[in-house]
């Protein structure tokens, strides 16, 4: 059951809104929800019943309409709007990820996200040759038509941001839309909230945290066709952003550099396990040629349902419950082999794993895995 | 017929560097008479009428026994010794490629050359840091037991060779073996002389000229089972043995560098064609894994005759010689392409392309190609 690209009536907007912020309901669960139940509405009717079968020892109250109604009047008072994962304004590549956000709050010139981007990261403690690099990139990779997408970062990504500022550029914050990080970025903050696109997925108001990072980068790989990587140590978060874009079927690409430079490191390692080796923004256009030579851009999945979710099925009671249980551990378990192991019925699978879910015992991970909590 | 390997007797080897140093006798045709003639003796004697039947204009007149003579002596004076391309203690790796100097000159611990030996060159101008990588290279490289081989230029060459005197180096000049070139390393020339290998094909005592240098580059990579190239401007001599290193089938590495380092361009564009990245001796070690397995190198094809000039084969007359020349031109054509169009044998036309080399009417080249000169 696939849901057609469509405009949500603002009411249908608010449902979204709320399931999507409501506890225990990531990104994977949102589509099984939206699978199972058809609208956002009746999956929030039937999420406390759910949770409660799946074991959630105190009960799961949906976040509520009041709250979503200022989150969105706050978002809009700032001159943006929400964006849901089925509605035609939602860039398509993010919407082509397994684990898309259900709903992005947007800042500014929002057509920027219907052009195809490139992802520029890098090390916030950048040399000054590195966000040169970063922001002559960006300024080439502008002209050539590219939206250049980032995080907001220090070093590397302002750069970028800065070099592709005239041109379009979206930048992918952490914590709320409005919530400025690093403060000294404020006047970038403000120039691209103008000229460009500010994008969250946290809501309103929150200060960002270590573990938001990670999720961030994924957009920004996910909304762009290559990400490329400007100066980075080794475990760095730009190196997160690079495997995720591999994972998500992105392009990589890395600026290299002296082996005696630490900054280097990470961009080099890249290198070596296939990212192609980027000097120029000519670099970068040869590597994409194929894909830029389709003209339109095929419109991806999007919002297409998992076809594992499409049918609704009722678990009924505990040994069901304890026989996918006993699949599980801390390690990520890839669904297919929960259902290989157990003798239920794949519906019925589906429909435990989601309530123990919204109950917060297992967390969902990308390639259809799981884990319990 | 394929010759076995053994030492020679010192007039065969006297033989052999009389043949070597006659004008027209290139390395590939120097396998090609061999290969006729059986012996060095035998083909120097044929060579005035091959020369006079290939169109000639001045007879060709083979270098004299008292020139190999004294040439001998000269090497011998200094501590080294003439090597025949058929001797064991000729380097199996150099052996292997088709156009194999036929004798060398060589000055030092010649042990050093029976082990596995890797190439280290780039620019001249090297900047410090590209000095230091390259010594710290070779001499991780040498701890793992490699021979370390380059050209004894300034800046990387002398670096290298620097870096693995104490483990072993082979310092391959463009010139004769005695003549010290660049007068700078001087220093270093001698202590190879005393701690590592010098090496030559040009005769004794010639002054190195530019078009010398990239014949000596086939030398450098020949004698290696890799080449690795630090720092290195676009159209630069060190890009020239990596080109040959790729055409004689051995693995090419390359240290990166940032964009803006001139000198990192031609390191970066052999990366982006498929040389492996290297950061430390480790990558190459890890690149080489596979080869440095084989615990005994394999004695590669060595002095085997290629079997097309197997056959001895008198030419007869002027038609078939125009038949040859007519599907010749200055652009490089293979053999087999001549072979093809002629309604010749295949001895019948490898006679007459020697006969027309010997003349200098025509030209080898490396992939059994020829050219009208």
């Amino acid at each position: 059951m696939a849901l057609p690209t469509r405009e949500l009536s603002d009411d249908e907007r608010l449902d979204w809104l709320r399931l999507a912020r409501t506890d225990s309901v990531g990104p994977i669960t949102f589509r099984g929800l939206i699978g199972r139940f058809g609208t956002a509405r009746a999956a929030l009717e039937a999420l406390p019943e759910m949770a409660r079968r799946g074991g959630r020892q105190r009960g799961l109250t949906p976040a509520s309409l009041a709250d979503a109604e200022r989150e969105t009047a706050a978002v809009a008072a700032l001159g943006g709007r929400m964006v849901a994962l089925c509605e035609p304004d939602y860039p398509e590549p993010l919407a082509a990820i397994e684990d898309a956000p259900p709903v992005l709050s947007v800042l500014g010139a929002r057509d920027l996200m219907s052009r195809r981007s490139v992802a520029i990261v890098g090390a916030r403690n950048a040399s000054g040759n590195g966000r040169r690099i970063a922001a002559k990139l960006a300024r080439d990779l502008g002209a050539a038509g590219l939206t250049v997408v980032s995080g907001l970062a220090r070093g590397i990504d302002a750069a970028a941001h800065d070099g592709a500022l005239e041109s379009g550029t979206v930048a992918v914050v952490a914590g709320g839309i409005d919530v400025v990080y690093p403060r000294e970025n404020e006047g970038l903050h403000r120039r691209i909230a103008e000229q460009g696109v500010i994008l969250a997925e946290c809501a309103f108001g929150i200060q960002p945290q270590a573990r938001h990072f990670p999720r961030r980068n994924r957009i920004i790989s996910g909304l762009s066709i290559a990400t490329i990587v400007v100066e980075a140590a080794p475990r760095s978060g730009s190196l997160i952003t690079a495997r995720m874009a591999n994972e998500q079927g992105r392009e990589v690409f890395a600026v290299p550099g002296s082996p005696l430079d630490p900054r280097a490191q990470g961009c080099n390692a890249l290198i070596r396990k296939g990212a192609i080796l980027v000097q120029s923004a000519e670099d970068v256009l040869d590597g994409l040629s194929p894909m830029l030579r389709t003209l339109e851009p095929a419109r991806p999945a999007g919002f297409e349902t998992p076809k594992t979710f499409d049918e609704t099925a009722p678990t009924d009671g505990a040994a069901a419950q304890s026989q996918v249980l006993e699949c599980l551990s801390p390690t990520p378990t890839p669904v297919d082999e929960v259902l290989r192991d157990c003798q239920l019925s794949a519906p019925m699978v589906f429909a435990i794993l989601l309530e123990l879910e919204l109950a917060g015992r297992i967390e969902r991970h990308p390639g259809n895995r799981v884990t319990l909590t």
